[in-house]
């Protein structure tokens, strides 16, 4: 398996009927072809109507196999290095002989593809190694955010195969605390001389990490990070979080140079043996089967607002709410007892 | 009116029998009761259950008269002194006579309140003159983020009789896309040496900005910031932005000392004359109305989906997904033919 091409997004677009049948793209993806994996994802980029019949094929193909891979989210603010922490992350575990997937997401671009394809560059040692897939995803499909690609484009890659998913966001806003509510394990990376401890506080990034790692940890200030993040983790714990037993690690790598790497990957295997003896790991992908099933739903509704004509649909009511004939909420009465 | 006190939230909340009745509030709000007005929008960060009656109060006293208001938003990374340059425009408005509300929203906070207040103290000029309003608001209501509360947040403010509205928003993320899309006129901040030329096209705030501001004016690399942002702009025009007769102006400030400023409230107004003329206010009100009834009528789905039991609710639908058993489009199929 090689790493995506620059021109996966066109390759993956459907066009009429030159396009392979959905059973042999899956059937392609499960056997190990990139540019089938990349197909998929595009389409769930897209929000095709073909995405109905893959997610079908892929249930039937997997069974109660599906959610094999351990998924990982990584974020941070810009800057602290998280591409070159994600490469090292793969090395890492290339080592131990695990096929790995990176999925980029900028969820602060509503802008199609490649936000992330810079940093990719950084990616380039893995570009030819077959065990490792790396994909940028465009943050905003057609129909919704986040929290409606990112799961499917997971379920994909989980069918392909890979052993770790590596979900890497960019920020620590509010769209990168509903992807990391996604992933199995969360890392949150920071690094000296930015702010981070308030910037962490602010976004609530304390809620959201299993693992934090201070990255650049040759730096001035990095062991003040450190003793922040511990006081700050103390104080999250004592408020009420401490009952679930993991006790929150606070690793320092040196990412450039793998320093401190070995051990995030053990980090993220004890966490996976924590959550499956807990019980949390089935949790955390109920949850995350939960966001998908209504995220598409909720799609499919607002598909249907918009496309309804006449007096009962969305256009019209919005018309008239905007000139204060009704309110917004006798208007969505009116919406969810005529569409739906 | 004076600025909302620091113990409004608490102030707001309706406790049990001892809260105001609904019509007496909006009535008080109307004639002009800061606190009336602050309990009002406390009531639409907690989501509360009479938001809807409220709601209709309002529309029932204001009719055609709703959206008197000019909705200004502003948004810009952090450091390009927003909070500064908000407070200078208060100063140039109320010299005109004009009553102002500020609403400032962090989009980076999952948590409730106060965000913001620490910026907010640079407000304090303000903080006694009764034609000004200032609120921070929550970012997330319980029943989701800004595009639920803050259109019902502005409705209020609207139906309390401001002029002007300014809308706040920190950096240029996702959320403040959709903020924007809710005003009437967007104001993009920028400073030099930030790398914010970068920043701009990436989070495609070139798309959302009506009129843009280089603050910091007299720092070394404003004339360059001024000169990228042209390019860019004369770019976006020729690429199908251009048609809709409004010339993005870019503006220069020193917010601090007032420089600039008063220039900018003349481009708000210019640009609300451009958009009373071509028609675009009746188009961006309709949107903002959809929006608001789009999002109302989801949360209720979300609360219905969330309430009933039985095995076509959500939680036992994504249980059956998480398990392998069923797709999540048929897992949608059945949550929107059983329980809508």
């Amino acid at each position: 398996m090689v790493s995506s091409e620059p021109n996966t997004a066109t390759a993956g677009r459907p066009k009429g009927r030159s396009a392979v049948a959905v059973p042999e793209l899956v059937s392609q993806a499960r056997s190990g072809s990139p540019r089938a994996v990349a197909r998929l994802i595009t389409l769930v980029e897209e929000a095709s109507p073909l995405l109905r019949e893959v997610m079908r094929e892929i249930a039937a193909h997997t069974g109660s196999a599906t959610g094999r891979a351990r998924i990982v989210g990584l974020t941070g603010s810009p800057g602290v290095g998280k591409s070159t922490s994600t490469s090292a992350l793969v090395t890492e575990m290339r080592k131990q002989d695990l096929r790995v997937a990176v999925l980029a997401v900028d969820p602060s671009s509503p802008f199609s593809g490649g936000a992330l394809l810079g940093d990719r560059v950084r990616m380039s040692d893995h570009a030819t190694d077959p065990g490792v897939y790396i994909r940028s995803m465009a943050s905003r499909g057609h129909l919704g955010g986040l929290s409606w690609s990112t799961p499917q484009a997971l379920r994909v890659l989980d069918a392909a195969g890979f052993d770790v998913i590596l979900v890497e966001t960019v920020g620590v806003g509010q769209s990168e605390v509903e992807v990391a509510g996604l992933a199995d394990t969360t890392i949150v990376l920071l690094a000296p001389g930015m702010g981070d401890g308030i910037q962490a506080a602010k976004a609530g990034i304390l809620e959201i990490g299993d693992i934090y790692v201070v990255n650049k940890a040759d730096r001035e200030g990095a062991h003040q990070v450190q003793r922040d993040l511990r006081g700050m983790i103390a104080l999250s714990d004592s408020s009420g979080r401490g009952d679930h037993a993991w006790k929150r690690p606070i690793l320092a790598t040196v990412a450039q140079q793998g320093t401190g790497v070995p051990e995030v990957v053990t980090a993220i295997e004890e966490h996976h043996r924590f959550l499956v003896e807990s019980g949390e790991l089935a949790r955390r992908r109920g949850r995350r089967a939960r966001v998908e099933v209504e995220e598409i739903a909720l799609g499919e509704l607002r598909r249907r607002w918009g496309a309804v004509s006449g007096r009962g649909d969305l256009e019209a009511l919005a018309a008239r709410v905007a000139a204060g004939e009704l309110d917004p909420y006798a208007a969505a009465d009116e919406l969810l007892g005529n569409q739906v």
